[in-house]
């Protein structure tokens, strides 16, 4: 049966929508009300058509935008009735050891992600501001929660399990729990796709975005992933510092009269690729100053590129080998040079790339005598949760 | 010329001591002064011939120790005269940035050592405790400090760099400077002889004791090593956590009330193979209770040896691929079942081991169709202490 499907990802102060015709996957309407809460946000919508709207007004809260969201699938004709979406899909950033599949949401669910929101303390609360606003504007629909750290559940304990004392695990559930979990499922799905589930068994994921993380998916599952208890740990990021020294914190914490917060917040807003180079958060930014000759540049990127070689060759041995090598996000999809440079030494594993077709951001790009396939996708993350939610209702 | 150097290595409440004939790298005796500071210290030493010395008395300071050591020297005839000890080498825990190569002591040295304390505030005040004790006792005897970081002074940039505010990088010189050096050093040198240099240039070594760290070998070179700004960092110890999600540091300092001091030390002392399986530091033990039956001992002998794994993978990348790969130190010397456990499932980077020669802890273990060479070395940090003293002064 065709029906309508809305994917939402809500931030604290934006909201993504998204409006699929399924099973056919078809996109009808997506768009962002950004900046909620000020006098001047702005919301941007896309048809079909590819008509574009854009408008500046207030927008107190959540479910001033889901008011606003609900206005332009009616104006734009892609419903004729609010009761035409059959589901709503939610990103939800963390279900901690819960949720190891997405999940139709009631009262229970929802005090369980209010109750998560302990270990994903900016996104969890937003994340449920969608929820309730969709069910206040929207009750007759079913929602349907996608977790960020689901695809991960797959994991075995040896790559979840920090070597800490066992009373801290069991008392905050302290473990990885990996994220970008809907972003490493699509690009299984559609290396799967196109190669066949046998060629696919060995895939190293890379989402490099604004957030970075990587993913080891054996069979079509997550074994390992470079994200952990929050989505801070594993790659250097743009303004975020990955794994480092743990013990570097409370030497800090003393050197400097930081405190718990002075450290998260250094750790996620002042470090990665903008606090080695001091030039930006913004790879491209960082290339350009590199190519001007910048030293701390050069550095950063050297760093981050390295950091990506280092788990590449980890996570193959969680995978007994490589096959496929796919980037996506951002810096994946757009960023040649970055591909360049983590694939340039990995010869040994096989990876060799056409950098012709690199540089035409092609879908194949490795060279004719890779033995492992170089891929450039660019992720579907919405389309995972509208899947989701389809099954989940369906 | 032949000439006698005696080799140190100083820890708060321990002294060992190592007499060689050089350059034929003969001990003469050996043996250590250990609970310095207490009315039962207790000293052993050995001699060349195998007889063994053991007594029990008050041991007040390092000088009071190392006036056992002389005295034991004489009475054992190992020197007629204190004079003919041309130099004494010490084990120097942190060199920082200033020292790469194994120096000779002065005062400014000694001064330095004494500053680079904030960067290893264990160990670096007890080895000067040595380096004063026998500058008092011995004074025309030439000493030399050796570090643990000069090793690692080769590794490039994008392997020492952490992503993290450059001012804090620059007032504190926070880097990874990684230790062990000697042992790796040590470990390259069998490998080089045995082998060839040819055969050695792509070596990744092991040292699996009380510590841990994995080192990548190029051309004789470290070039990537797993502890970082402190012996905290990367693997899964005994009692130390290696590399956790940095973010589990502030958000346990908050829900349990702890300061750095208590992070440190919960870090330091209660976490590793210990904190997972709550029943020992001693892999010997957690291997039994595994045995028993114990499944929080096989999860931590699990993650242990997953994190092993890890780095190889992630190191063979630093060497564009691997032909030798070396267990030492305790565990790695001893440990057939942690050897084992760490080779399976690297197939695909042409490691395979041949069990029976594993059992037996043969120095080849590899079987005869593995492509890569798996070997088995006592490490020797004394031998390299003595060398590079012997080097300085000669």
């Amino acid at each position: 049966m065709v029906e309508k499907i809305l994917a939402i990802n809500a931030g604290s102060s934006s909201l993504k929508f998204k409006l699929y015709l399924m099973p056919d996957e078809q996109v009808m309407i997506h768009g962002m009300v950004d900046r909620i809460g000020h006098s001047d946000a702005v919301f941007t919508y896309q048809t079909e058509d590819g008509a574009k709207h854009d408008t500046t007004e207030s927008v107190k809260d959540h479910t001033e935008a889901t008011e606003l969201v609900i206005k332009a699938l009616n104006e734009s004709g892609v419903i004729k009735d609010k009761s035409e979406i059959v589901g709503i899909g939610h990103r939800v950033s963390h279900g901690g050891n819960y949720y190891t599949q997405s999940v139709e949401i009631n009262d229970d669910v929802a005090k369980r992600i209010s109750e998560l929101s302990v270990l994903s303390p900016l996104h969890n609360p937003a994340n449920l501001l969608g929820i309730e606003a969709f069910e206040k504007l929207l009750p007759e629909a079913r929602e349907v929660a996608v977790f960020d750290t689901s695809f991960h559940s797959t994991m075995p304990p040896k790559a979840y399990t920090y070597a800490l004392p066992y009373k801290y695990i069991e008392k905050y559930h302290i473990r990885r729990y990996g994220f970008h979990g809907q972003s490493h499922q699509y690009i299984y799905s559609v290396v799967a796709d196109r190669f066949g589930e046998q060629e696919a068994d060995k895939l190293i994921s890379c989402h490099l975005g604004n957030g970075c993380s990587i993913c080891a998916i054996k069979d079509g599952k997550s074994v390992n992933t470079s994200m952990g208890f929050t989505p801070l740990a594993g790659l250097v990021m743009g303004t975020r510092s990955g794994d480092i020294d743990p013990e570097i914190l409370p030497f800090l914490e003393e050197k400097e009269h930081l405190d718990s917060e002075d450290i998260r917040s250094m750790l996620n807003h002042e470090s990665g690729v903008l606090g080695i180079s001091g030039v930006s958060n913004d790879i491209r930014d960082v290339l350009k100053a590199e190519a001007d000759g910048n030293k701390r540049a050069k550095l950063a990127l050297d760093v981050y590129a390295h950091q990506i070689q280092q788990f590449i060759g980890a996570y193959t041995t969680d995978l007994g080998g490589l096959k496929v090598l796919a980037f996506t996000a951002g810096v994946g999809e757009h960023s040649a040079p970055i591909r360049a440079r983590v694939c340039q030494g990995l010869e040994y594993l096989g990876i060799k790339i056409d950098e012709a077709k690199n540089q035409a951001n092609d879908i194949e790009i490795q060279a004719s005598d890779s033995k492992v396939k170089v891929v450039v996708i660019p992720t579907d993350e919405e389309l995972i949760i509208a899947r989701e939610t389809a099954k989940v209702i369906g």
